[in-house]
């Protein structure tokens, strides 16, 4: 009796493939069928769960997008003190271990991609606009912020700087390691942050 | 007779055209043959400047660097106070206006473009992080700095930010135009400045 693999769990065995292709060949070789080869699938059969190359990019984007929440979500239950919660849930979305430098590449390598026709494809937003201004609201409704600070700019800078680090994070992995990922972002918010 | 056009200002004719291809049909337009036909050249006309497509890129990416060099030349000529000055020197590596909008669509769309056979392929370095740790050096040696500051770590963090600005810039245009880039680059820069 064949295997039962259900709709859901096989579109995201193609993503997957759809990722290792691309860490390993680039945009331009997630070809249908290197995808195809990779995930041990005919082209028929690829092409039964996603009908156009797009349709698979598009689910493979926001499977990365929904990765990366998950994490954060599994944070957020955490007990910490509100300044280590906020850097708990910003150390989740920069580069610093093989799962989330995989996930930067494969993100990095689909918005390039895309670029020039954000018009056409309903990509997935990464939510991280959204999450940085929770982050800024959350310290300061925990009277963490300094004083005079311009909540709007504030909110700008932080997401500015964490996007900034996460691709600074993957092209040049040795100049800035993990740890100089997490100096740099307790240094930016203790910054903002009065003293304990 | 026919127009003597000089081997460098070919080269250059053929980068120019490999980036409109590029802004209008995103790195897997640009085939060698969509490149010919755009800068009005044979395929062999085209193979007799660069060899390889990877000729061609390394090239092309050199260009756009070598002009955001240029510009940055002509501000530190004027006469600005050192602050105004530095200013001015951030902003002309942020997408703020037409030219350099598409010298970072280009720039993006090459570094994603060769990120994973980065080990193979010379590709000039962007100058930025050499240019930030530099501008910092010259905020310090103006006595301009707040005291207390890491000067690494603000370079850094001045880094990440000038490039996070950038991309963000670059794909969400209308929330970031360019009043509210300059406002974010100048509160940063504010932030690490003693008041005057």
């Amino acid at each position: 009796m064949p295997k039962i693999i259900n709709h859901e769990e096989r579109k995201q065995q193609i993503a997957q493939a759809m990722w290792r292709v691309i860490l390993d060949k680039g945009m331009e070789g997630a070809t249908v069928r290197n995808i195809a080869e990779e995930a041990g699938l005919s082209l028929g059969a690829l092409r039964h769960y996603f009908s156009t190359q797009d349709d698979l990019l598009v689910y493979a984007m926001t499977l990365v997008q929904e990765r990366a929440t998950t994490r954060i979500e599994a944070v957020l239950k955490k007990e910490l003190p509100p300044k280590e919660m906020v850097l708990a849930v910003l150390y989740e979305i920069v580069p610093i271990n093989e799962e989330t430098r995989a996930e930067m590449e494969v993100w990095f390598a689909f918005v390039a991609y895309v670029n020039h026709r954000k018009e056409e494809l309903p990509i997935p937003d990464d939510g991280i606009w959204a999450g940085v201004q929770k982050v800024m609201h959350y310290l300061q409704a925990t009277s963490l912020l300094k004083e005079g600070l311009d909540l709007d700019l504030e909110s700008e800078r932080l997401y500015s700087l964490i996007d900034g680090i996460a691709i600074h994070a993957m092209l040049e992995p040795e100049r800035l390691d993990a740890e100089r990922v997490r100096k740099t972002i307790r240094y930016h918010i203790d910054s903002i942050c009065m003293e304990a």
